[in-house]
This record gives structure tokens, C-alpha cells and sequence, in this order.
């Protein structure tokens, strides 16, 4: 891990500064800085033992387990930087790990950030990267705990989240049983439709601003494990492809119905979006049948059946379901 | 997390296969079969309670507490295809993080990998990739759990490591009072003798080994905590900048014995390896004076006064110290 010792300091820039003009150490300065802006400190308040400033940090794990998952946003791939701001970007980033998190029935506790960075990258724009990931951190209840920050010709970003699970088992992908409802929390189809609006040159709007800033519902993850939930998972990939992931983990087919898939839609959001758009990171859930949802919870939107794969209203999908990082060619 | 679930199958490739040719999940399931042929499984026996196949894995923390660190490496910065093979690379990456938790006194516990890579990088040196890590984490101890593949220009490996404290407080770099003893335990300047040989068109001998494939201590750091050590880092950016690192922790000035550091090299080793070399990540403690060491054990190489700064046999150390990421322009 990088030092990230805080010396004090201040988080300000040159206007158009880039990374070699500050180096190694007065970027970790500024970034750290940043980083504590939220008012959220890496203390053991907040869970954390060791913060930023050591070999590494130590972080509350209460019941003897910890939960731990590691995603990588390269630039170019997972986003762009004249569509997102920095901010977005940490935002982003941070949320993808924080869901994962979530996904098992867990609360998020700790964030590390591996961060390759070409030498011209703004200093600023790296300092909004860090107020964006510390406050999805907070969003989800976790602090960054350090990291480490290395010069590459490509930007990529790799997030590394901790979780506890406060005595519950873990919810896997593989419980799901034949009878069991399938519930979503959170939004479906909205990135995805934000992200063409932004192709097709529409900056603005909710939809834009789904695509920039995803809201996974963090606390549902710990809620529908304490409801009884037999698997569960972050949509990242698209619900179809997410879906299949579950049903064979859990050797079981899932029906999924359109009808309720759209009540989650809206203007703008076609069933494609629905089918195939990741990046909202709504959680999708299997619940024992007769379980009981609040009017503000997640929705049923389909059903566990004996079989293989993943039906709409009944019918097999056809055509590609979702996305693969590196393409067969 | 990728879903990185293990279909069975076989981790072969055909000759001249790029990433692009197995597709993400091709590549994932192959990676992982060559994760697990060191014969480590991750299995509760190995502290790994939910291992790669989910959106997280779970990994035991039995005291309450989980020590985590982040290292990133980079293609052309930190290694060099021509030069070391996917494994070495892989045990590079690997010793990089777990040396880190080592030095705050803990047992390495588990690793996840981040990978952004090219397309047309070969499936095979991946594997070899999966070999080298999986390799080094269980010489630390550790299990890899699970990770994220995604598709870059350049070539990054992010590695984060967890740890365990067993009840013992954590090492950290502000504990060192005047009048302890300064040890080092494990090799110095080798990695960086080696590497001037590489670039010298050098490609074999001992000093090369160590840079290819470095053997930190791991089993020191729980030792010297137990010893009483009183602060502790890994050298990975060079001695005279790291002890640096750890004189400013913890106020005090540390002077270093170049008679005693030369004992640590050997032939082909120069005094400005021993002390600016980083990558074999030695061990640098201080301890109560009075302390004992086995004979096999770390050499004493200075002592803590009190004052600030780096002193070489009581002279202050002029030029660069060590290895700036970002150098300022």
C-alpha cells in the first residue's frame, strides 16, 4: 500500500496542474485531503483500526468474517472523460464494489483504491475522483482506507470493497429454489438508457445522470437476507445475462415477466434496457413464496421454476444477454 | 466481483491463443482451474468460507479485525514482458501486497486480483500469471478468493491482500523510540542488482532471480511483532526513503550502518542498491534494545536516536532516496 500520510496540507490545486507536476507524494497528500471532505474521518467509529499512513490498514470485522470483492473501471471501457466527471467516475466505481457488497446480505465497511494514472491526468480531476469515491463510501456506510497510485499510459481504476455480515450466512447465488419469487430492488434500464442519450449528444436528465451517478440500494442487501432470501446478486451485466448466472448456480429455470420488469422503466427506457443494461446495480433476489414486501420495497418480477436458463413470460431469449469484457472473436 | 465460477473443464489453450479467442468467460474459467493448481483450494480449511463464484468471497477474520492492503502494478513500469514471465509477474505482484501485511505483523489470509489487459495478450501467460500469484499467496499463507478481468490498452495488475492479526496489535511505522534497535530481515539490493543486470542484456544468476521472483520474509513480521518490534514497514521504494517513512512516523531519526547493510549483499551489489534498491521487501523493524535475535534471524543494521531524518553511519544521506511514481516535473 502507498504511505497516504496525510501531512496536513491542503487539497487545493494550480489551476491545470497535472500529476507530474505534484508527484507521487503531493498527489497522496491532495487525494487524501480530499477524500476526508465528507466529514466521514477513518476512525474506529467508523470501523476502521488503522487508517491511511501505514504497510496497510485495519479494519473491524466484528463477527470473525469478512466479505471482500475487488472490481476494475478502465477509461475508454467503463467510462469516458468528457461524458463523467471525476466525481462520477469515484462515484461509480466505488458504487460497483459497494453492490457486490450488498449482493451477499452485507454492509459495507472499508474501500482500498489501486489507482494507474497517465502523468497528464489533471490533478483536480483526480481529486474529484476521490471526493466521488469517499462519498459513495459514505452512501453505503463504508470509509476508504488507502491505496496505492502508480503512472500508466491507460487510466484504470480498481476498487476493493470490505463487508461485514453481522452473524448472518452469506446469501449466495446458488439457493434459489423452484416456488421461490424473484424481487428487484433498485433501478433497472435507467444507465443503460443514459448512456445511449449521452452517444446520441443529450447530456442532461435523469436518465444521463443514472448513467453518471448509479444508486444501488445498498441497504437492501442486509434487509432481503434478514427476509430470507435464498440467493442474491448485483445486476452488473444485464439482468438477462445476470439472471442465467443465478439460475445455474442454482440449477433452477427463472421466469421473468416483462409486465413487471417495465413498472421499474419508465420514459425513454425500452425493454432492451430492461434486458440487457448493467450498471444500475439493482439487486436481484430469490424470497421464500407468501414473503411479505413493503409498498416501498422491492418488486416481484418473475419466478423460480425446476429447469435450466432464463424465460420471459415463458419464452427462451434470443440474441446476446448481456456483456463480456473481452468479446469472443 | 467477476463471477469467476469454476465450470469444471480444463485450463489448457490452444498455441498462440489471445484473450480475445476464449472470450471473458473462457479466460475466467481457465484462470481459475490454474489458480488451483498449487493444490490450495479455497475452502474453509483455509480460511476462505465463500470462495470465487459469487459477487464477494468470505474469508474468516478470527480476532475481529481484517488487515488489507492494495499494491497496483503497470507493464513497462514495475515489469517487462521480455524480461520476466507471466509467473514471475505473478509472484511479483503477489509478494508486493503480502509483504506489506507481513509488515504490520500479521499472516497473509487472502488476495483478490484486479486484471485490465490487452486483447491480444496470450491466454497462456495469463495462466501463467494465475500459477505465479497463486504460488506466492500460499508461500505467504494466503489463498487467492477471487477477483475482476476487464479489457485495457496497457496491462495492470491490482492486487489486494488480506491479513490476520491473531490478537496481537498491529505494527505500525510510529512506534519507534530512541534507543531501539534497527533490523532488517531478508535480502537487500538484490531485486534492484538484478534488474541493472536485465538492463544490461543479463538474463541469468541469483541477483536476476531475486528480481524476478523475490522472497520477502513473511514469517518475520508475525515474529518480530512478537519480539516486541515497536514499528515495522517493508522496503519497496528503496531503505534510505523508507526508513525515511518510518523516521518521520514516528519522530525519531534512525542512523544506518553501512558495514552491517553490506553483510545483507554480495557480489554485484552496490552500496547504492542496498540503499535505494526497493522489490525484495525486507523487512525493517526497530525493537527494544536488549533484544535478542537468533542467529538465522534479522541482522541489526542501526539504531533510533532521537531527531529526525535518515543518517548513514552519521552523515546525512544527500540525492534521491528512492523511487517516486509520479515524478515532479
Amino acid at each position: 500500500m502507498d504511505v497516504w500520510v496525510g501531512g496536513g496540507g491542503t487539497s487545493e490545486v494550480a489551476p491545470g496542474d497535472r500529476l507530474a507536476d505534484v508527484g507521487e507524494f503531493g498527489l497522496i497528500d491532495r487525494f487524501l485531503i480530499a477524500l476526508t471532505e465528507t466529514g466521514v474521518e477513518p476512525d474506529p467509529e467508523h470501523g476502521v483500526l488503522v487508517g491511511p499512513g501505514d504497510d496497510a490498514a485495519v479494519v473491524a470485522a466484528p463477527d470473525g468474517r469478512v466479505v471482500v470483492s475487488t472490481d476494475v473501471l478502465v477509461e475508454g471501457r467503463h467510462f469516458r472523460r468528457d461524458w463523467s466527471s471525476g466525481y462520477d467516475v469515484g462515484v461509480r466505481a466505488a458504487a460497483a464494489n459497494l453492490a457486490d457488497i450488498a449482493a451477499m446480505g452485507a454492509h459495507p465497511t472499508a474501500l482500498t483504491i489501486g489507482l494507474a494514472a497517465p502523468i497528464d491526468l489533471p490533478v483536480a480531476w483526480t481529486l474529484e475522483l476521490a471526493r466521488g469515491l469517499a462519498a459513495e463510501a459514505a452512501a453505503g456506510g463504508a470509509v476508504v482506507v488507502g491505496g496505492d497510485m502508480v503512472r500508466s499510459d491507460t487510466l484504470v481504476i480498481s476498487v476493493t470493497a470490505l463487508g461485514r455480515l453481522d452473524g448472518r450466512p452469506p446469501v449466495l447465488r446458488s439457493g434459489a429454489r423452484p416456488g421461490d419469487l424473484v424481487v428487484l430492488a433498485g433501478r433497472l434500464g435507467w444507465a443503460a438508457a443514459g448512456l445511449r442519450l449521452l452517444s446520441d449528444g443529450i447530456a442532461e436528465g435523469p436518465l444521463v445522470e443514472a448513467h453518471r451517478r448509479p444508486t444501488p440500494p445498498y441497504g437492501w442487501g442486509p434487509r432481503l437476507a434478514a427476509l430470507g432470501a435464498t440467493a442474491m446478486l448485483d445486476v452488473s451485466d444485464g439482468l438477462v445475462q445476470d439472471a442465467g448466472h443465478l439460475a445455474a448456480a442454482s440449477e433452477v429455470a427463472i421466469d421473468l415477466w416483462l409486465a413487471a420488469l417495465r413498472t421499474l422503466g419508465g420514459p425513454g427506457i425500452t425493454d432492451e434496457d430492461l434486458l440487457t443494461g448493467g450498471d444500475d446495480h439493482p439487486l436481484l433476489a430469490t424470497l421464500p413464496v407468501g414473503t411479505r414486501l413493503d409498498e416501498d420495497g422491492p418488486v416481484v418480477v418473475g419466478v423460480v421454476r425446476a429447469g435450466s436458463g432464463v424465460t420471459i413470460d415463458g419464452d427462451f431469449r434470443e440474441g446476446p444477454g448481456g456483456h463480456d469484457h473481452f468479446p469472443a472473436a
